[in-house]
């Protein structure tokens, strides 16, 4: 870890998000890892813990404390459970570190936070003082902010999908936007749950929380305007990938073409979003263990429905990769660097 | 095999439906499998092919022959791919058997038939004589029938969600009603292509056929109304099941219970539809391996939003279990004999 | 549940082995199902809680009472963790009731249980009173038995592939038999665990307790010789299924068709165990689901080492599958009652 | 593609190991890919044929020319099937480009090879020129090579466990060392079988090949002795890894830390092949889409035998990835470059 680099933390090491976030900072070319801790410190070095970063230098998790992080750190992520979560990230930016924070805490308005997480609101300066950090769309409020709420990943998936058509005619009739989401159950998080055992999820596929997902005011807010969103969300059984199906009922007719531009247009520029050709429709396996977006578009023109197709990582785009994304624009690295991954595929 | 019980036969006997109906018609209490036929000869006896089976009596496949069909049956399930599927049935008919096709061949008038999937129709006589066999709708012409039109898979789960709203005026207003179906990749059958191999196929998900699937009409003509439906069809990396999401968009308020009542009403005795407590959620493990169907129901009332849920195992309610018991009915046995498997869930 | 037959209960309702029995026995025709105790009472119904078993009829789980046991049974099934189950099954059988012990407590001498185990041993009295029930080479003793010790799933796959050359001079060299076993993660148990999580194990496979696999003396106690055996135990990620691979090493030339034909002789009417045509291999799939054991053999007459492959279902053979086939002994009805299912195959 | 960077091509584009070189080929910071060839060309751009390579400069396909291949790169890969792939690297060779052939072709004796493979060999001076590139016992002679024949996975993974005793008394007792392999499925190749389709695959596991693997002599003649192998492969349902489970039946007492030693200090600065600490055992997710080799060690000593566990990517270090770390150290780059990423683990 070079010395002139700059420093980052993760607080919450040894959660999902927190595992992809250390597994890309490793092999970051141009930031130091220099700060793990969790609610606990562990007395095994990571790599014992996790063995597919077994060759990488040994790096240990202490328990957390806020003065020592601000000593490691120039910028610390946390991904800690929600409740947890932005108390964390807000002690730490109170004292001055720069924040990343991973869970919905500071994304809400206090009042709609409590109706559908329903915690008691984290301190409501830091929830107004955080940018919603969906890279793509607040690019430089990102680079200069102090407090960074990062998006949730069926929010990510789902507003990528609609944010090129937010101030067309099509989104603002009144009929609800469905968004039938599918998720890995990496989303689920890593504590121990029997319905999340191998045993009991695997063959399976279910919705789970219909009608009363917290990603729903969050789209919305996103969205800026009157679209009412009914997002179902629903467990598949890989371990990553949110695959979101948007339907979007017409009432006039469009122009097929011209709806196509725009989403074009809109991501013409952007590294990690990239628009399928008109009528193919993505994999979830092209973005697996990347920061990748894949959009693609078919219009049922007999039947006047819009549908919009969006992948995303939950762990990366949806989480760690996009945190990194913002850090790198937060730290004047490349906004690439450390994300340059290809998925597998096979 | 007992003398006196009826005598059945499967044409297409090495694709996956046809596999699936030997092994339910081998473990049949009321009826015996007598004739078995492919489009050509195997030399090896189906025990020795198909391991999961090689308990069981040795039966071997003959190359399929009007005659000897005729001679060898009282009635025979056709399982042979589309096309092919509706003339082998449509044969057996004239030449005086009892006929269940398990293809699209004979689901849909000739001009429709040939639009959606692009063949040259069956001779329509046979297609005007058939019945098509939803059999929870259809018991008595089934039950008296020379010749059944198999419902499909997508279409089973499709009609049975929405069947208990057919006259209501929720369902006439003109607004697309949306089935977002996934489905297990048995339902692409059994011939091999590269991407479904496993390696190409586990962990992945997404859509084909987008607008274009062949059940759009036969999900259209079913419900005997103008209801325009949007079907996307999904692949999903587990071998059996189909998850229908069904969103109906609502332009009145509508009395959540009274809907809920229509369900339970619908289906009270039937014995392979369950229809779960308001607001539960139906899984794919729960059905797989069983010729049930399992029915979910959840209103957004903020949104105005209806959405059901039904899944079925595709090979068994969506292909050989429906077409079992159909042949039930037919053959005056119980309606449920050889159908009474549970789950493995784990 | 009609009223004449023998009444069995099921005590550890809610572990895999449990679930499994119950599932057995709700479709048994000749047994029924009047007791289900847990260590504690359930509120719900177990149509409620477990979705695969929604229509049948509704059976509630009460907290475990040893008198009200005795009163609602002919037969007892206890299915509870290792250390509380010979406990609880020593007390039943203290009590007058014919017991079936599914898990590792009554199979082994104090001294060797303690050394494996690390509990103490449950009492003595009931540990020495236990019948082994491996059902193919102890059918009479089980017929009588009022207390059966299950055979391990490890054990049975492993003893039903040596068996037939327990007195074989190849099996006397004193060369280490290496039994390499692989498992479907039921075998873990239902109980929440991080590294079993779906998102941990899907793609993965690996060994554990290496050298240390309780079943090893029970294998070695069953083969009832100086028969070293190294047992390797690995996590497949599958449900359901143990494939054990055995390696004899052989010190003098043998005759091939001479050892098939015992592998023939033995397992001749046995309605469970199948002897594959020589050669040939056996597959988990082929069994899951089922109370079967597939078993394939290969000499390699260069190198001078006898494979044999040997499948079962861990939780029907390797569990509730044996223990219901032992059940049917004990309780005078077919041995096959309840256990005719064949694999799904896909 | 900078323009003094070495130049390299990939014959066999579309199989798994030609789409995994490229995959690493177009990331790799110090060579340039400047040539892609199949058995026939293709109208579609790499990108468009394989969407998770969908963001990276197109590339297209073309039929295969050895002028054309000569002219176009300094170095290429050969990823063709057995039989044909030998043919086109020794066409090149004998142009004078320098060749790593990634399939068995090349790897051993006419004689050898004609018996195990049951093809006529390829042209013997091409397989007498040939280095066998295990890259970390062949080091120079692989840097200054013109013609290497890449390891093929099964024997990567046991050489690789075997390696550090090659000269120990305890494997020239004559005792067969049994190597009980498991693969993913994406060793099987790419070609489209009925019985590597996911529905087929999903939840089974099986041996293939017992005793007639084409790895077996490349083993042998790798470890240079009279070191009899059994090895049994065997298919898991995921789709890369290799686990190898070797097991060596001891004659005479072991120093138990002198074994463990000798693994140690052999790949002591190896960067790819880690030894976990003594008794732990590696997991194939820990290797998925990386170069690394994992080995844990396990001596039973009451047992008397040594269990060695080995895990490779069999695209990775078992093809792909190995034959890429052989051409850095041919083109003189750093044998670590484009080969650093860490398995995603969830």
């Amino acid at each position: 870890m070079g010395e002139s680099k700059p420093r980052v933390g993760v607080i919450g090491a040894t959660g999902y998000s927190g595992m992809e976030l250390i597994r890309l900072l490793l092999l970051h070319p141009n930031v130091q890892l220099t700060y793990l801790a969790g609610s606990r410190a562990r007395s095994e070095s990571f790599g014992a813990m996790f063995l597919h970063l077994a060759h990488l230098e040994g790096v240990s998790v202490e328990a957390f404390d806020v003065e020592a992080c601000k000593q490691a750190c120039d910028l610390a992520f946390v991904a800690l459970p929600s409740g947890e979560s932005g108390r964390v990230a807000a002690a730490l930016w109170s004292a001055g570190l720069r924040v990343i924070d991973l869970s919905g805490d500071l994304r809400l308005p206090a009042d709609v936070y409590q109706a559908w997480y329903g915690h008691t609101p984290v301190e409501t300066s830091a929830q107004a003082a955080a940018v919603y950090g969906l890279t793509e769309f607040a690019r430089d409020e990102i680079a200069s902010a102090q407090l960074v709420a990062n998006p949730g990943c069926y929010a990510t998936a789902a507003v990528l999908a609609l944010k090129p058509l937010q101030d067309h005619p099509i989104l603002q009739a009144g009929i609800p936007v469905i968004v039938d989401a599918k998720s890995g159950v990496t989303g689920a998080g890593r504590s121990a749950k029997t319905h999340l055992q191998f045993a009991e999820l695997t063959d399976d596929f279910y919705p789970y929380k219909v009608g009363k997902h917290q990603h729903v005011p969050e789209i919305e807010q996103a969205l800026g305007a009157e679209v009412p969103i009914v997002l179902t969300t629903q467990l598949l059984p890989v371990s990553r990938g949110i695959f979101a199906s948007v339907y979007i009922t017409l009432t006039t007719e469009v122009d097929r073409e011209a709806i196509y531009q725009r989403y074009l247009e809109t991501y013409a520029n952007e590294p990690f979003v990239h628009v399928l050709p008109y009528g193919e429709v993505p994999h979830i396996k092209a973005v697996q263990g990347t920061n990748f977006c894949h959009i693609g578009l078919v219009l049922d023109e007999q039947k006047k429905v819009l549908q919009v197709f969006s992948v995303i990582d939950n762990l990366q785009k949806g989480a760690a990769g996009q945190a990194l994304q913002n850090a790198n624009l937060m730290l004047r690295r490349n906004e690439t660097d450390g994300l340059n991954a290809a998925a597998l595929w096979m």
